[in-house]
């Protein structure tokens, strides 16, 4: 846990989220600038900063919660996104659920 | 393989591409429509539709090269996309890596 971690505050209920889905070791819950009509961060609950150093069986479990969800939700088409190192605005690992958006969109 | 397929095609090396990096069941080259300063695709050498369905350890061999091509270029900050089901311009699993991207840029 990283103290000042809003990410890590969420995980500790310090801050509230509404919890789309929860697992031993994940967490999915909306973000709060959405910039899509569905727009779900999923994140493990040990803080980890990027995809560097999170183990693998961790990014396995953040896809297949992805697919759960959007199966949940009759997505039939997202987009799943990762932000590393200095692109990431939050340094916990986070990956962006995303649907309701156009086929063409700029990536 | 999927003989429509351009993906397919880059693999069989029926149609040229700059290839950035290659392993025994992954390839990477340029996007040809670059949306970012730094725009690579990765891609399983085998046709698969997108995330669901692809084997786990090709998307942690996936991951594994985008930290790779992203450590050769020495990256600071880059974004992994992948997109699924209908938001999939091309159905041949693969996902962008961009770099040069601003850290507030939409995702």
């Amino acid at each position: 846990m990283d103290t000042s971690c809003i990410f890590c505050k969420i995980v500790k209920k310090e801050i509230p989220a509404e919890i789309i889905a929860e697992t031993n070791s994940l967490l999915a819950f909306p973000d709060v600038k959405p910039s899509a009509p569905v727009h779900i961060l999923i994140i493990p609950k040990t803080h980890y900063q990027d995809i560097n150093g999170l183990p693998d069986d961790l990014l396995i479990e953040i896809k297949n919660l992805a697919i759960s969800i959007a199966d949940d939700k009759n997505m039939s088409g997202y987009r799943l996104i990762a932000n590393v190192g200095d692109s990431a605005m939050i340094t916990h690992m986070h990956v962006h659920l995303l649907s309701g958006i156009k086929k063409n969109r700029k990536v």
